[in-house]
């Protein structure tokens, strides 16, 4: 009934989410083609060593090639055809789809390029995002870029809070439980485990980055803030997000293994927190909160009944408060993290942006 | 940097919903405009005394006229140029989008020759989603449909699991309470008011049809069921689905008022069943469940302290099981009734399918 639009695809960054998407875009290819009547062709794969591209689209042989590059930046150096120079001249053009897969800084002068030769973009890199207004606005207010899986992987929560604005609702306030790893430590810490153990522990999993602070510090939340607050119509800069680390002042500039080593120095606070909101029905969350003139992230006291109180391990936790939704708020709930899921909001902003017939 | 394309638009039904969603594309048009790039031009409605059609578009002030109707069935009387026979030949065509606001089983001919005829069909109706699998299947199957706001109203529960499908996830098993009715008469059993009581309340505000045995009996919480599974992926039958209705067998053809005089045989038993329930740290709620090969719709008593069992008043919950999300579910939540949220529902469908480009 319907003819097939074959639509060209640009990949940046090939480690754990740009793997699983190309993954899944080879085994969904038939199903994603009867349903959506849509044929992704990859014409470019990059990583941080260089760039694979055709054109004519990549042969399946040289994407399982790429699929099965262990290390990232190992592109050029294990796939024959790969070329160091990272330049998309050849294949960037109008009804192209980029997506940015990286965790990098360096690609918002790309996503602009694309952007200004009619190409669409799909984000999974929170950085370009969170940049200064001036410089991200062209993200949000462009009608041709998606970022679905920088807010809950997986879950439909920037989706969901477009269709509200799109429908003419207004937003009042964002509530949520943005971060599976912060939340695997409050869960520890209310059944007891001392913050040090609990960190140690969340680490030696792969919880967290080899880092912690990385995750400790909030930034990675209050980023995700700032998307939710930019996305619900309010162009904050990041500063209008005041964050809490988890971790103190003095520890900001030890290394990672003088930072593993003075957890310890928190255990008797976190356990005096733990117990004072105890006392009070209530237990702690890592809870990020926005409103139209700026927004909080930090550990708060909720009460033990309540559905943040109740989430338990990686569940992510989204309420939008809006005009429509004024007393009991629309909730996204679900696990919020994992290439997988992950890999999948892509794919479906991919979808979603190629079935809207932009170019 | 993009045109805008206008869509022409038929609305069968001008009840609530009906009324609130004329009110919102009023409203929202220049957001609309803004943001999607898509004009809206209502060409026809109509309820059952007949029709207003203008295949250039409906003036405003026809609309206003249409708006200003207080009770169903008097277009034909109220406003000047609404005509009675109900032919949709002048504005049926391909690239309109006929939007089915009524409760009435009698449509399914009418959305038969829209789809035949290159339109595309916005549902807020569920009766003809519940037919046989042979009737019902084009509807699911075709890609210009959408029916978003049969289950849970606003809330995005349809097109999260349309995208959990699209990008190759396998649905398992899907659970949740999608009544607000039913949610508010187990709030009311829990908090240790008779079921005759509950059960009057609710009729007197208005939570119920005038009928109560509508909502008591369970048949659209399996309709909805019913939907869930057929989107999923599962083309059961409506006797897969098996209801417990809230009132007993002899009461099924009593009159109205003979049933609401009636309604205190039933105090003692659910006394029994919310006691029962505490003693298991439960509390009952009404249930619905979907796997592939059937489903259930009935009282059940889940953990005080989980998700279904914190859910309060008019609340909708839809936990969806994948392989992707198998431990800990996708949740959609929020109330899920009223006009103005399922007329938003309804325009965010007609917006989805008219940017797809479908035509």
């Amino acid at each position: 009934m319907h003819n097939i639009r074959e639509v060209p695809l640009i990949m940046l960054g090939l480690g754990n989410v740009g793997r699983a998407l190309l993954r899944q875009i080879l085994a969904a290819r038939e199903t994603v083609t009867e349903r959506r009547r849509v044929r992704l062709v990859p014409v470019a794969l990059a990583d941080v060593s260089g760039l694979l591209c055709d054109p004519a689209g990549l042969s399946d042989e040289t994407l399982e090639r790429a699929l099965a590059v262990v290390s990232a930046g190992q592109l050029v150096a294990a796939v024959p055809g790969a070329q160091p120079a990272l330049t998309l001249d050849a294949v960037l053009r109008p009804g192209t789809i980029l997506a940015d897969l990286t965790a990098s800084p360096a690609t918002l002068p790309t996503l602009h390029a694309a952007l200004a030769c009619g190409a669409g973009v799909v984000l999974a890199n929170k950085l370009p995002l969170g940049r200064r207004w001036e410089e991200a606005r062209v993200l949000f207010e462009h009608p041709n870029v998606r970022y679905e899986v920088t807010v809950g992987a997986g879950l439909p929560v920037i989706a969901t809070l477009r269709y509200l604005l799109d429908t003419g609702d207004r937003v009042a306030r964002i509530e949520g439980c943005l971060s599976g790893t912060l939340g695997y430590l409050c869960a520890q810490l209310e059944a007891g485990v001392p913050y040090s153990e609990a960190v140690s522990q969340a680490r030696a999993l792969g919880y967290t980055e080899p880092d912690p602070r990385e995750d400790l510090g909030g930034k990675d939340v209050g980023r995700k803030a700032l998307i939710l607050a930019r996305t619900a119509g309010w162009p904050l800069e990041p500063d209008a997000i005041t964050i809490e680390a988890l971790y103190s002042e003095s520890l900001a500039t030890a290394s990672t293994e003088e930072f593993m080593k003075a957890l310890g120095v928190h255990d008797a606070d976190y356990r005096e927190r733990v117990g004072a909101a105890r006392t009070h029905g209530c237990t702690l969350r890592y809870v990020a909160e926005v409103c139209p003139t700026g927004g909080t992230v930090g550990l708060r006291e909720v009460p033990q009944s309540s559905a943040l109180g109740a989430l338990r391990g990686p569940g992510n936790y989204v309420a939008l408060y809006t005009e429509r939704y004024a007393e009991i708020p629309l909730v996204i709930a679900g696990p919020g993290a994992g290439p997988e899921v992950t890999a999948a909001g892509v794919l479906g902003d991919i979808l979603a942006l190629a079935s809207s017939g932009y170019a």
